[in-house]
């Protein structure tokens, strides 16, 4: 989602805040702008499409001044276009703002704001929001610092911004409700960003803004207010990020990069909360909550795209290993609709990067209602690792590449441990088997490491399926969330209209769209469900369709009737979830290189989607 | 599915067995066949593609026989083809079958005949049996009856089956497990069908063979034993079904006339359960477990496909309503998951035909764990209403369009009124807001009736999208599963590939795809999430995308920013569902059409999904 990054110091802003705002391009946007303010006057440059040609458009422009804020836009109100990109000004110029979320009463306020003789430059939320600032501050003699409170004080959404005034170049406004913000404290000057990426080079000292807090930051000196004007006490954080994470260590891609890095991501997860040996799972965080999770009647697991298909496979883990119920949520679904929740009920919220907006309102909703809150997040600090009761973080490392795939295993690797610490809790699971199971996932790390040795063979089935413009992927069982899985990442990075289905569900409708130009990919390793499946794989034989099947190593069975054939080792089905992905990121990532698309920033994705 | 007829009696067969197999195609199939015995001759047709093809073929043929059986084969081991359609036969030719279902270890048993001599024709697994009961028949000096018998007690899987012997043109031998099958009682005649459509004509006289029985026939006479050798006495019902309403009656589709006649269905529906100015809602089927709907903790919907939308129009209704959680599972997925399931659970179990092998397993393997089954299906007397403890059927009257149409909203319906019914029983609702909400649900049938004027301007927009390949179907609440079956019904009749998302999920990946080629129907109209449907529509519009949007009579602002817009008539949100899927059949029909697809019978589809 849209990116922001701010500078106040005493360097040239210009190189700092387009950095950054490359630093941010993983979070998915549609165009880039740039404010600055040398000698007290406002310069600023933006463009459709990418940073890259914000800076190749400005090269030969004004680019100094040590005070500058820069933006990359994710469209959600007004088509991708210089018109629409930010900075936006106010009607005499003076006043220019950058603004990641909704203004969800932006129509009435700019209908308001004509009849006062306003006039507007684009079609967004934004610029109406900078218009109301220079409302209240020209027309209530109050300071700008003032004026911005109380704008924001009118308006419905969601928001992080940061204002500049040309006439003040020695200060930077910022305030969030709902949409991150970091602010790097260094020597003499400030950073402001989405996110710590663009921040981590220059400082460790951050302070996360919370909801409905406003920063003034002057070079010298920073105050932070909460929107009723209570001066707050700025808490600052060291972070744990570094640097190098953030570059692609020789690898093309940041989404290669992180599928490679996964038997190390997973290992990761995993130190220091299993114990194979004593047959035992110890999850720091959860602690606390033991007596609550031995009389559990129902989990409800809160999620979007990526993460709620990582919430299907806990479901599965969690219903069987811990025998308790467990309801799979959109998190945007949940909130809307009145859900049953009570003080009894525990909720598991997913999200990679913590600042997901509808998995943010879900949980307050809940929250509200008494369940308890448990959060599975990678980014350490986030907005939901800071508003549930305890969690368990994936510790996967940054994920830069749009489409998830570190992340996820991390979150069922997470869920997996979860699902053992609570049967083991509850006493549903003997200690031998518990310790059965703890041994064969210590050695998936490795098994992880041999399923990616099928690369070459996954690069020949991409340039065959390659030029297909749709595809069907279908499982059973914990096989059905990787096919929805493996779906999902072919549709994001390569645009081929990919399904996923529970493979018996074909029959009820899909099979329609099977002829000789639909692939059709299968979950087909030996585990439970292994004689249905292949019942299924016939149906679409017989109509076909050209399968392609990941099959538990050795397997002939399947080999003898299906087009191609990937291996990943065998496993208990506990953890075929955590193998039977690997082959689909890399099909995935292949077909959509064959393809030609950036597959690292796919068109109109975001990394975290901060609106709802 | 693959439809079984079968004739012995004193007619000639050849013109029964094939108007039979006319009136099953709409089960959907992709090759027929027929065999007869004349003078002890067995006389075989079968041919890949539609029963008028088989008929041309064998037009100048010897067709007499007062004995023959017919088949529609729906492929699932094999492709479709001349070799691979039913009838089989024996390898000494003497024995032939039809068999619906699947023989899950077929290729054990191949192997083992192979080894002893027997060589074979096809890929089928039916093939296999008939060698079976040959092999047994011919080395144990049994009589055919028995051999059949022996031999059924070796196979695993589903089956209903037909044999005939050239030998003794006096007897067929019929048996089912899992796959329906019934039999029609003549005045020295007797009729076999997958169901009763080919047999109403000539008989109202019928018995429902149940699993693990095996029927001899001869034409003064009928014995039914069960598998292990006990005579049964057969129970003989009378039909309700009607000649006329298997005919099309003016309408150029069957699926059109269904879904014209949804004012009509969904009054029936109602008729006798709903008491508006009282406030009362009567389900006769669920009286007697009125004190365990009212301590009730948990639901468990399962189902396949339409029905499957259905359960979770149905979830959000008893939800909102009854303060009932809800939990909708896909059948398949329910049984082999070992679920957590308890004698306090009660199962809503949704099938259309009443014969869907999914659900049926499922609700057996509830049954098994105490559960309570409620079943809701449309075709009276079929396997489901037998094995579940209570139901209420939907009275649809019979559905003969593969897609399903009257029968979702008639499922919506009954979950409407148990929603209710539930709310009632427990109090969570007041007589006056049951009586307002009643009264209103009393006019739902004129309202969609008002709904099916927007025809035109529907073909119009049908004309317009009818050659994309890809689609997107989106709404929020029990718009979702709408959503869901708006795109079902795209990609049974059309082929193109339509997906139903949640809104506020697109942004989590579907947004991708998103591009000038991609039509997204969006359920917009008037209700609680209206504000939010809007956002997601401005979001597909700034990336170009073509929005159809089903919108509230008089709506004035989605008009402005969408391509094509839709009308519904007003209603609260608890009916929304089954107002907004009107426009949203009637779309997928015109676009069929358009595209010259065989509406009524798609390709590769069935209509109830007898094979696991």
């Amino acid at each position: 989602m849209c990116g922001i990054v701010g500078y106040i110091g005493f360097r040239e802003a210009w190189p700092i805040v387009l950095k950054g705002l490359k630093r941010l391009e993983y979070r998915g946007y549609d165009s880039a702008g740039i404010a600055l303010i040398d000698d007290q006057n406002l310069n600023i440059y933006k463009k459709a499409g990418k940073v890259k040609e914000l800076e190749d458009f400005a090269a030969e422009k004004n680019l100094s001044g040590s005070i500058g804020m820069g933006h990359t836009r994710w469209a959600t109100h007004g088509a991708p276009s210089d018109r629409n990109s930010h900075p936006h000004t106010s009607q005499d110029g003076q006043l220019s703002i950058i603004h990641n979320g909704i203004i969800e009463n932006y129509a009435t306020l700019k209908e308001e704001l004509i009849s006062r003789g306003h006039s507007f430059n684009s079609d967004t939320d934004t610029e109406v929001l900078i218009h109301l600032i220079e409302d209240i501050y020209k027309n209530n003699e109050v300071d700008l610092s003032e004026a911005v409170r109380l704008a924001l004080k009118e308006v419905t959404g969601a928001y992080a911004i940061v204002v500049m005034d040309e006439k003040n170049p020695n200060q930077l406004i910022a305030a969030r409700k709902g949409s991150p913000m970091v602010i790097g404290v260094g020597q003499g000057e400030y950073f402001i960003a989405s996110d710590a990426t663009p921040i981590v080079e220059y400082t460790k000292n951050v302070i996360y803004l919370n909801d409905n807090e406003i920063a003034f930051l002057k070079r010298d000196e920073l105050e932070i207010k909460h929107l009723d004007n209570v001066v707050q006490t700025p808490y600052i954080q060291e972070l744990e990020l570094k640097l190098e994470m953030l570059e692609k260590g020789g690898y093309e891609h940041f989404m290669l990069k992180e599928i490679y890095e996964q038997p190390r991501s997973i290992r990761d997860c995993m130190r220091g909360r299993i114990y194979p040996e004593e047959g035992k799972v110890q999850l720091g965080g959860l602690k606390e909550f033991t007596d609550k999770l031995k009389n559990i009647d129902r989990i409800i697991i809160v999620a979007c795209g990526t993460s709620w298909h990582a919430g299907l496979v806990g479901e599965y883990l969690i219903e069987e290993y811990a025998r308790i119920p467990v309801e799979v949520e959109y998190a945007s679904e949940f909130r809307y609709r009145n859900p049953i929740i009570t003080e009894k009920d525990v909720v598991i919220a997913i999200s990679q990067s913590g600042e997901t907006a509808d998995t943010m309102a879900a949980i307050e909703m809940a929250k509200e209602k008494g369940a308890t809150i448990f959060g599975i997040c990678n980014v350490v600090g986030a907005s939901i690792p800071r508003i549930t009761h305890a969690g368990v973080y994936t510790h996967a490392g940054p994920e830069i590449g749009v489409a998830s795939t570190k992340a996820f295993t991390a979150q069922v690797t997470v869920l997996t441990l979860m699902a053992f610490y609570m049967a083991q809790q509850k006493g549903t699971i003997t200690n031998s088997k518990l310790t059965e199971l703890l041994t064969e996932l210590d050695c998936i790390p490795d098994k992880i490491h041999a399923a990616l040795q099928s690369n070459d063979i996954i690069k020949e089935v991409s340039a065959k399926i390659k030029d297909a413009s749709n595809c069907l992927f279908l499982g059973r069982g914990s096989g059905f969330p990787v096919a929805l899985e493996g779906a999902l990442k072919l549709k994001e990075i390569s645009y081929i209209h990919a399904e996923g289905y529970p493979a018996a569900e074909m029959k009820h409708g899909p099979i329609a769209l099977i002829d000789e130009e639909m692939p059709v990919v299968f979950i087909a390793t030996k585990n439970s469900s292994y004689e249905k499946v292949i019942s299924n794989i016939q149906e679409v034989k017989a109509r076909k369709g050209q399968v392609i099947a990941i099959v538990t190593e050795g397997d002939v069975e399947v080999k003898k009737m299906v087009d191609y054939c990937i291996e990943i080792p065998d496993a208990s089905e506990a953890f075929l979830p955590l193998l039977a992905t690997i082959p689909l990121q890399l099909l995935s990532y292949h077909i959509a290189v064959m393809r030609g698309c950036n597959v690292d920033q796919p068109r109109n994705l975001a990394k975290s989607v901060t609106v709802e």
